[in-house]
């Protein structure tokens, strides 16, 4: 699979559906009123089905969600424990278009207690039309390596 | 309005309808390996939908979220900012029924972000078959006074 | 115990020295480069010492922490793990002094691990000399009635 | 820097101090009663002092903290926001000894916050005499790469 494949997303079908889910949750749902950076998340369940988020922020700043986490509690919650792929879009909510916006360390936790080390997390950047202009793609492990995880505990 | 309207659930049309969702995602999806406390929550928006959560682990204990919490993150996220009501039904796993189960803290600053003072919020205890057996209902006054919120940093 | 004794401090003879510390961490301590919102706080220990807090936060919103639970975490991890009193000053980061700041939810339910329902959380508003102009004092069942604790799951 | 000398601490002259505060957190002052995994940190400052910190759970799972977040509220609190190095020794409470226990998500992103790419973060395993029997030593670039922090939102 060569640079060109990767990033169109020809090797995912859905990758133009996700890429959709996590602008549309960017622009029109994230709730980012203290720190106006507005993140928007789309999450593949191995159902087929697009479970999406945004970010939730809370006066209390520690009690706020991110939009990756966004989106995994609401597949968990609808039966989806397995999933394909994860794309995210971030930018402060004065730009249309969105920036690659890496998920904090708390979501890559998040992402380890269901996903495997392979499981793809795609970071994208696009113009205020919505077409994807660079991307990122990298496995969990590679954005977080030698983890703790389920089986430090189970 | 009477205890026992009150207890019924004759003041809220879409109570037993909260009741069975918070039940099914405390017995169905709940996702608690390390506590085995399973919780559901259902929360009423003012669109008359019903939003669905429960808890979600992860083997980093501050990082998994509760169910009171995975509602609201679904419903924010499907554009729903405005709430009717919450109900919570919670017990240890190997209970059928569930418990009167009180929100955390954290949680009741979840709710603090988007609901006024007076909004209700019901714990249920239920045998299992899913009969109420008992009930509490509380105003958001009384269970987070003198409040830290958004009008403290906006 | 009249109005004029519980706002002078005159209950507890650490009084002024938790004033102190919890002005002194607000003032000089605080990490708040998001919210400039900064806060301070002093818990005493039953060994009769003082642990001081500040919010910390973190540029993924929900990963920082607050000053209570700063304070906590000090405390405990020195050993300490039963306390007398909470004392808390905060005000956005370009007011010299303090304002009633009061605790949110998630530093209620950390407060809510160690502390029984009648602990007093005391909340103060200093001008910029440290003097206290007005306060405000709670029992922790006032703050978090109905919770969810420990006895919940042991 | 060979293998041994990296493992031995010969590059650090505070490394036994470290190992030592690392496990005496452990084993004496984690509260863990709900996980009983029990972990210590020791955080070096550039200031050159020691700050420690351990697990502190809480009934409800999220609003508990982990050791290395512990050290870093700590040291913030008093003043310190630059570091020099961080130690954990973490395993379940039934064992004397440590494991080699990775830091999670949540605690690299609060390390990000402070730290440099090159920050060095060390996990020792040791016997139940103290005696390091193993060792890892990582910078925080290869513990979460391509990291969200501060400069997306400053």
């Amino acid at each position: 699979m060569n640079n060109e494949t990767i990033h169109s997303g020809g090797w995912l079908k859905e990758y133009d559906a996700l890429t959709e889910a996590a602008i549309l949750m960017r622009q029109k749902y994230s709730y980012a009123p203290y720190s106006h950076y507005c993140v928007g998340a789309a999450l593949l369940g191995e159902d087929g089905k697009i479970y999406t988020g945004c970010n939730i922020e809370n006066a209390s700043y520690p009690v706020g969600i991110c939009a990756e986490r966004t989106a995994f509690a609401k597949a968990v919650s609808e039966g989806c424990r397995k999933f394909k792929a994860l794309l995210i879009a971030g930018a402060a909510s004065d730009k249309r278009g969105s920036d690659l916006c890496a998920p904090c360390g708390m979501c890559r936790q998040t992402i380890r207690e269901f996903c495997g080390e392979d499981f793809p997390i795609i970071m994208i950047k696009a113009d205020g039309a919505g077409a994807v202009t660079d991307s990122r793609i990298y496995k969990l492990k590679e954005l977080l390596p030698e983890s703790f995880g389920p089986e430090n505990l189970l």
